[in-house]
């Protein structure tokens, strides 16, 4: 797979992180994906930008954002007050799917989560997604939890 | 049930809140839990106490610390850049279990969430804990999702 690069995400990126957000099947639901940008979320890039502790990852491919997720690194008091690395908002365009591309990402973000002291890595993934299930087990996740969400 | 305080947590009681995570049956298995508090612990709470968007909150009573757990606000590009609170750690003394104290806590760290701007609150359970299920739907979660793991 040529020109394949994983990097942190830029402003210039949102339109295109948003458009992942959104070509799916529970996320064209609940993201605004008009032609112009809804400045909710130049808000909320603003925010995890600033933040040391979240960061936005993607992949780009001859110049196109192709994959996203968002790394936020949480200090907690369990297992003798270990690092948590949550990853939230993961999305690999559908062309890409299948190549392994996904695979090499989370392996990359994986890496950073641990160099930044992390023991735990966790995420939560909607029970609908089934074929996302055996995706994260084969890189090495175990689906020991169940994930809660309450909306206000 | 008399003299109950929620409140953020201070330093001076986090011997109480290790013996919380501690008194458990997978806790046990992961905190280290002699008299002498393990340094590591220290390092995270100054960690956590340091960081505008995390915050341990606590139940007291009687001048003692009977219930924990930690609220990280996570800035988020999805739904429209909602903010997400993210709890973790929860305990709740053997002797406070099954007296309401517990879900009268949860509404007031839901409400310090909804203040923040949370737009969704979110937590992971281990799904040995069985008991906990229903706890967490009747104060209005809904366990939609998976809870991926991996350690390091």
């Amino acid at each position: 797979m040529r020109d394949i690069l994983f990097r942190q995400a830029q402003i210039e990126d949102l339109r295109d992180i948003v458009r992942l957000l959104g070509d799916d099947e529970l996320g064209s639901q609940r993201e605004k994906t008009t032609s112009d940008l809804d400045p909710s979320y130049m808000h909320a890039f603003e925010a995890i930008y600033a933040d040391p502790h979240n960061c936005i990852y993607v992949v780009e491919q001859e110049g196109k954002v192709k994959g996203c997720l968002q790394l936020t690194l949480i200090p907690n008091l369990s297992f003798a007050g270990a690092w948590r690395g949550q990853i939230e908002g993961v999305r690999i365009d559908r062309s890409l799917r299948g190549t392994g591309i996904g695979t090499d990402f989370f392996r990359w973000v994986l890496e950073k989560a641990r160099k930044s002291n992390c023991k735990i890595v966790q995420l939560t993934m909607n029970a609908a997604r089934t074929k996302t299930h055996a995706f994260y087990e084969k890189i090495g996740f175990e689906a020991t939890h169940t994930g809660f969400k309450l909306y206000f």
